[in-house]
């Protein structure tokens, strides 16, 4: 039996090193099935999703990666304005799409939204971000960009850039390289650094440097994490403009990087990262989302089957 | 052949006892057969909704009925917010959708609807919900329900409380009943009753006491069906209050109810039944929702396959 | 290998005669199979959608006719009101959405956007319509439809009405009915001809005349092709409901026309054609939209098997 049968998938910090290495290789393994073989893994299963706060974009990769592994998917992608929201309980919403479904895949605002849904609800629940830090789905997906592109994680020196104080993205990324011994550079604006309440836990796990100058670290890194930095977190526009310029990835400063370093996104892309390093070998960012699909098409199929495929 | 094959599901009036046994004893069938099995029933067969009144619920009923028999879905969500909706008539909306689907599922606000949709319509039209009164598919998972619960329909003596004078649920459910030799006790409070136009027609069928006070009845009952009280069918919220409170079915009333009572309620569920009472032997609208998504199945298999299935 | 495997459908000026037809026959095909052999073609297969300017019609045509060919679809009904745009680039969304999907089916305000599209994009590009002028698709319908009800196109004398200044659909008709020895009026009031800036363009191909009475070409025409006359159009009401009533087909019109003539309208009708005319042997329009599901699911095939089908 494999071990992720029939269990929830909520926060990045329920998974060791060892978990994660069993994802990335069933993920490796679904990447080299033909399409055919592929759809068999999850065929005719049904994945329901609840989106309380809109994110199309996870919940297309959520649903193309079930259609790959031959399921289908229904649900509602914004519980906020559908006609479900006649003042339910999310408790009484989760039950019964647990019903409707064989898998349950949730987005919500609140902290600890996934871990209460997965109490209440018959099926599985994977969580497709939540509150202020998970988003297990997207560390795994992160993670696994390394290992396929760096072919390790252990040893790299990964700068994160941006916005770290809001965004889980981050957050989730950071607990999940906690599983790993890598050289952390997080770098942002004074007023965009990680929240000191989370600093403490990652601490226990992961050394990491904070700073504000990306070329302190430009030439040294391995992995250059790019997140949007949002002009409304900033309390007057002056800030942001300086900010905003000087951590923008273009050319000039992909030039002062080692040559196979690689960049990274999550995406959407604003202008953090300027379209001509798109087509430079070092550009990895659609093909983390291409390894998002693929990631998320594994966790179903473990999910979904006893024995593993 | 069966009888249903390429039929309209309109109105629970067009349903007569053998019919529901029939329709039931399908659904029955449908529980026991394996997931592949199940998924021949309705193998690439599309269902088509139209949705003139928004009901993610009901919409996602449908959407896993087909998807677990092997079908798959397509439509509008909210008609009268779509493109659609430029000035387009239900008839000509109709007709193209029904060249799309191979089965039209319909909601829409109107009396009549779905009976004048399925004279435009080339293919058979489910009606989800239509008016004041119709909504033959809930009455059907609801009859169903009880059957599966209390072994028997006949000699039942079943409860319905709340809001009786909107919603169209209670109307198709007491319809249903009409069918059956049962004692039904209608609990609202006084602006709520039961709409003086449709007591003629019921009664003609089906025998009800109404009645303001849940108390009077409670120890008696074999079923209790709770609805939702809006309080906005209210014209002061005092009135609303007192009701409310009265009407609230919690552990203390129901230790006053047979042991081997059921509590039914068609969802959302608000506050009407406390959340402590969802884990006792008699709460079964859980259970309720999902028979909602066999009979449903069922209907759809039995409209779709001329030997049935 | 068929021509059309993994190429972009952007334009109908792409489009000679000979690839006209070999979409013809190929849909001929397709209309001829069984709905298991039919479901073989694209199986397992995903379309992408992304609609900029919503259309429900067009989408749900798409949708269904992959879902007849076996494939299925995911996508973004509302790219301008969904969470993906936080300002995030055409060429960006439609990299993601091809990571996603095998074909990706676009609907933009933009002319040019589909075949920028086609540039970034990983993954053939289908122009589900964009900016003023191209709708190959409805195009390809058009044409196929006067193929199938009049055996023939080359010959034919179509009357085109209605407000012929906005709407892609009858540019994208005219550029079509360029590879054909065809008879064209085009008749419309003189604030609603067709753009002058077109008319070198097609004159070039197309021979036509433009009038403003339809009655002097009714008795002649082989189809009238009508298309819908928005109110919000005219700079004043009067204007509108004095061109509006000259235009309506009725039974008084049909009368008029040649026994064995067509009416076709690219649909959502108002009151153009009046609905007593529906039930004629004239009326095609609804016979029209069935193609236009039969010509999507012929290119999906096409676009997608290097073989054909």
């Amino acid at each position: 039996m494999n071990e992720f049968f029939n269990k929830d998938i909520i926060s990045i910090k329920d998974f060791n090193k060892d978990q994660l290495e069993k994802i990335f290789s069933s993920t490796d393994k679904i990447m080299q099935l033909s399409p055919t073989e592929r759809r068999e893994i999850c065929k005719g299963k049904t994945l329901g999703y609840l989106f309380y706060e809109p994110s199309t974009r996870t919940r297309l990769s959520f649903d193309s990666a079930m259609a790959s592994v031959g399921g289908n998917s229904l649900g509602i992608a914004d519980v906020s304005s559908s006609s479900t929201q006649k003042g339910e309980s999310l408790a009484d919403t989760v039950k019964i799409m647990s019903i409707y479904s064989d898998v349950l895949v949730l987005r919500h605002t609140l902290d600890g939204s996934s871990r209460f849904a997965a109490e209440v609800s018959e099926k599985p629940v994977i969580n497709a971000g939540s509150g202020t830090e998970e988003h297990p789905t997207q560390a795994i997906q992160d993670l696994f960009t390394m290992k396929k592109e760096k072919k390790k994680i252990d040893g790299l020196k990964i700068g994160i850039v941006g916005d770290l104080k809001y965004g889980r993205t981050v957050y989730s990324l950071l607990y999940g390289l906690g599983n790993y011994d890598v050289d952390v550079r997080l770098i942002s604006p004074e007023s965009l650094r990680i929240r000191s309440d989370s600093v403490y836990e990652i601490k226990k796990k992961l050394d990491f440097t904070e700073s504000t100058k990306l070329e302190d670290h430009i030439d040294d890194l391995d992995v250059l994490y790019v997140t949007r930095i949002q002009k409304e977190r900033f309390p007057d526009e002056e800030e942001y403009l300086k900010v905003k310029g000087s951590y923008v990835v273009g050319l000039d400063l992909l030039k002062q990087m080692k040559d196979d370093s690689i960049i990274m996104h999550p995406l959407p892309r604003i202008d953090e990262i300027s379209t001509d390093v798109d087509s430079t070998k070092n550009a990895k960012y659609f093909q983390q989302a291409e390894y998002g699909m693929h990631t998320r098409a594994a966790l179903l199929g473990l999910t979904l089957n006893e024995n593993g495929f």
